[in-house]
């Protein structure tokens, strides 16, 4: 049936009844194809059905489906015209893992991010109201990202409009890492009993005959609702101003069309709770959704992966290195945002779970509640990605710049990031941090340093950062690192005349590599830290150069290259001086091999670089 | 008897009777002291009652008191030591108008932006609580800072804590604009209604009578909290996991007193709901509590200013140009985050009541519902000032950027902010949004180009952003900006031979004026978009010079100086170039004129660096 749904048009044309059917090839199509490409496994399999059901009910492109973070998106963009390029999925010049509005009129908002599907669903739904345009909107948000500030933001502003805007919530009962809060306790309560709902109508009888009179009347319609809210979740929706439906099964066909057959005909600001199970239909990601939430191309008979890991990565050596230090040091606590897995604390979490705080994706939160540890003994540690400090801006600079707080921020995923896409790039981590007065930011090259610098950075009493890439650690020739790393002290690796090469972090490598083999009398400076940057380290070795190079994995726009450009001519150098680092433009999707060697940061492209500039 | 208290310990030493007449001092003392200094008036004189309460009952620093924004803290500063200082208030080496740990041990946060008290207040509970320190932290947050999204991410982290930490929720019905959402329509609600708590007594008395066993018993206590939910506001507060005590009429000393004794006695996590009067004691501000929320000096017996506004703003004259522009283009509607007033709406909402959108203290949620609201021809404006867009840094790269959208920042107060210190500069605003691709970026200097860019904008169908100071608009030379602006070409105010001066914005004026005193041949180039950088203009004026200044008023580090130096080194021109800016530290508090002439940004400091650099 698949091999003939080129639009939500033919979907229309099937009996309701083909649906679940159809469910089965969408959900095999989709196995098959990740198992391949890899990509959210999980995630998608559990709105397989909504997804049918509201493109089999709903009007898209008129009506307009959004989706929060964008990683469950893949039976829509199946069903609408991409099924034949979905092996292409996550790869260069493929389709995206995300919705984006290159690629179909039905992708309505691109995201990437959490949170951020309400908001932009309730300006849609806003702008459309003025127009007179009759289209619904709706937003699928998971119960995870409904923890964003950003998502609660939104709800709280939908108290006071009467737009046509559809709130589908996914309660799927975890997010990426463990789900937090009140909206999840609501949509966790189980509401089935008879019984309690016998009682209900039994007392809402009693009430009935009570003699009160007018004020009674009043009184009961008001007890009505207030009754009604502990037997179903809604009381909170309701009280923001939702017409509130569910909980449906969302794998329940009965249930999802007649559900949705009814909020079609309603109008308003409308709340759907569906309950999915992660990794629907799939029994080895249904066990172990966590693990198929993002995952690498795998055999489907077993869900073993089909390449190892590729070695020790830096999420796995900071999980390393925050329990070697917590076991000495009982004031180490671990912050993260939804990230347990990904920023290699799993482990931390299962010995030290005290000392463990999963705040839900509130990144913001994460950072000042940092901030409120830090006031006393305890050192707060909070490994973030680099794409998802961007949500934390403000809190870096007025809450841990200003009071000069104790935390420690450990950034991964800093550089080019695979497979995602210009939405989850770690690019424009430096530009954002390095204005910040008080900040100590390090960017390690290997194990070695790595090690040093997450010694240095729990002992000092500043804010600090330490950036690196989602990579395996390559062995590298210890002259590209320091011996002894020391806060504001560069390194040169290789001492050379007339010529100088200035980087930071992994790169240094293949810079070191393409260098040896250029053959060219090149000096090459490891930065070390990057703020503070060494004044005189750096002057000494460029003020007899005639040429000078930094090359960095960060825009150049913002990046290290123009301080240190800036940083010169305070001193009165005015050399030669050129900045290689990635250009002013959002990335596209690829390996992070291919970007690198996009954006020449690899080893054929540094040499090219370098060769060129110094000839 | 305000002269005898330096410290919390004296109050302690009064009766509870006193702390009434001692209140009135505090007002008269406050009132008297802000008429002369200007500041926060009608935020200050409702929380004089609570603050007092505090201070007698809670032990200071032990017991922690975080003030959210930090505008309502003058009686804690009073009562904490710095009465004698207080005629300083907001003046150069004088006392920050929000809390500073410099300042006194009794200042626990720094703040000065919304939302942040929980978020601290939790983590140094936590803390606490795991280095077995007793003391209660107490986090003081308005209703307006309570829809902001990081006070509801943390919110929505109390539901799984036991600390020790109380909330207070100042419910003074007014944030800086108008409020909005749930927790301020749940701190609204009428509760003291003696006959709907009489027909609770009754129904309870009724259920309890009813023949269902041990199931009863369970539904029964369940029934009594849901029932209690709609006679108390408490009913969000409670599932979010605190004890909920109030409403407290938060000028009644009897409720206070009795109500926070309860509290102390009390563990875990506690909510107070106090509802206060803005400009309580002061009629004429009570009666305009929006016009004293931050004010100038004034007169008490009148409560006129002092001086006379001194000419026509930035932000008023935005307001006139949205209202030109939307009273052709019905397309056109205006979106702020509780700024209405500040960023010259004020006229625009009442005009177009049904185009304005005050989202609440919601940077975030502004930004990405203007993005929904550009996918259709709406033409969304959204005016916030420079240091809230540090609230909005994600939502514009990930949502704003990626999607190209056609969303108009009005960015007021950029540059060095008058009085409120640290917390408030618009320095960050060109570093944080200059990496932005699609952006286009605009710095006016007087009226007539601000109105050219801003037709230029509202026309365009990409996100723009203009950046302005908090500054009257002064006359100037109209050589100093182009006939006609052009997005990407700047303008050559001046043309001299070797030396060049390149800077944006108003303190262009200054600068032409420096350089026709200082009589050298000096080049003077206004950049006027800040992106796209005319690089052919630019190279243009530059590749001939023999020194080459760049001045701006945005920090150095990251600021456009860096660019401008990356881009001349791309097209090989590699002359002696200076880059003059304010340095990487937090802004000390000061009058506009004061900071710019500490940064050499007004005409003295700008005539001396052009003095010295080419001499």
């Amino acid at each position: 049936m698949l091999e003939n749904i080129n639009s939500p048009k033919d979907l229309k044309k099937l009996n309701k009844s083909d649906i679940p059917v159809l469910a089965e090839e969408v959900r095999e199509f989709i196995i098959k194809n990740v198992s391949n490409s890899g990509g959210h496994l999980a995630s998608n399999l559990c709105l397989v059905d909504l997804t049918l059901v509201l493109h089999y009910l709903f009007d898209s492109p008129k009506d307009s489906i959004v989706f929060d973070v964008g990683h469950q998106a893949y039976t829509h963009k199946i069903v609408t015209g991409r099924r034949d390029n979905f092996h292409t999925l996550r790869s260069y010049n493929g389709l995206s893992g995300f919705p984006k509005r290159s690629e179909s009129p039905h992708d309505i908002a691109e995201t990437g991010h959490a949170s951020t599907s309400i908001s932009f669903a309730l300006g849609l739904s806003t702008a459309r109201k003025k127009s007179g345009d009759d289209g619904d909107v709706i937003a699928i948000i998971g119960d995870g990202a409904m923890t964003g500030g950003l998502a609660l933001e939104a709800m709280n502003n939908i108290s006071h409009v009467d737009n046509d805007l559809i709130v589908i919530v996914n309660n799927n009962e975890m997010s990426i890492g463990n789900n937090i809060g009140i909206i999840s306790k609501t949509l966790n309560t189980t509401f089935n009993d008879k019984i309690v709902q016998g009682v209900y109508i039994k007392i809402k009888e009693m009430i009935s005959a009570m003699p009160f009179g007018r004020i009674a009347g009043d009184v009961l319609s008001r007890l009505e609702g207030s009754i009604r809210s502990f037997i179903t979740p809604s009381v909170i929706f309701r009280e923001l101003g939702f017409k509130y439906f569910g909980p449906v099964d969302g794998h329940n066909y009965d249930e999802l069309f007649e559900t949705l057959e009814k909020v079609r005909e309603t109008k308003g600001p409308r709340i759907i709770q569906v309950n999915t199970t992660k990794g629907k239909g799939y029994s080895i990601a249904e066990k172990n959704p966590a693990r198929f939430h993002g995952i690498a191309p795998f055999d489907v008979e077993t869900g073993m992966l089909k390449t190892s890991g590729g070695g020790k990565t830096f999420s796995s050596l900071f999980g390393e290195c925050i329990i070697n230090a917590s076991k000495e040091n009982d004031n180490i606590v671990a912050i993260t945002a939804a990230m347990e897995g990904g920023t290699g604390l799993s482990d931390f979490a299962k010995l030290f779970r005290d000392r463990f705080y999963d705040v839900g994706i509130a990144e913001g939160h994460a950072t000042t509640f940092a901030v409120g540890m830090s006031q006393t003994s305890i050192v707060p540690i909070v490994a973030i990605y680099a794409t998802f400090m961007q949500r934390a801006v403000d809190q870096t600079i007025h809450d841990v710049g200003i009071m000069n707080a104790n935390v420690k921020f450990m950034v991964d995923r800093a550089g080019l990031v695979p497979e995602d896409g210009d939405t989850h790039q770690g690019i424009y981590d430096i530009p954002l941090f390095k204005i910040i007065p008080n900040f100590t930011i390090f960017a390690p090259v290997a194990e070695e340093d790595f090690r040093q610098m997450f010694d240095i950075t729990i002992n000092m009493k500043t804010p600090t950062l330490m950036r690196y890439p989602k990579e395996s650690i390559k062995q590298i020739d210890t002259a590209i690192i320091p011996q002894k790393v020391s806060v504001g002290k560069c390194h040169i690796v290789n001492e050379g005349h007339d010529y100088v090469v200035i980087s930071y972090g992994t790169i240094l490598n293949d810079i070191y590599s393409a260098i040896k083999n250029i053959k060219k009398d090149i000096t090459l400076l490891n930065l070390v830290t990057l703020k503070p940057l060494d004044e005189e380290g750096i002057v000494r070795v460029c003020q007899n150069a005639s040429r000078i190079l930094i090359i960095e994995e960060c825009v150049v726009m913002g990046g290290m290259g123009e301080s240190v450009m800036e940083m010169l001519s305070k001193n009165d150098i005015f050399t030669n001086v050129r900045v290689h680092g990635v250009e002013n433009k959002f990335i596209e999707v690829g390996t992070r091999e291919k970007l690198l060697s996009i954006y020449k940061l690899d080893y054929d492209g540094v040499y090219s670089v370098i060769d060129e500039y110094f000839s």
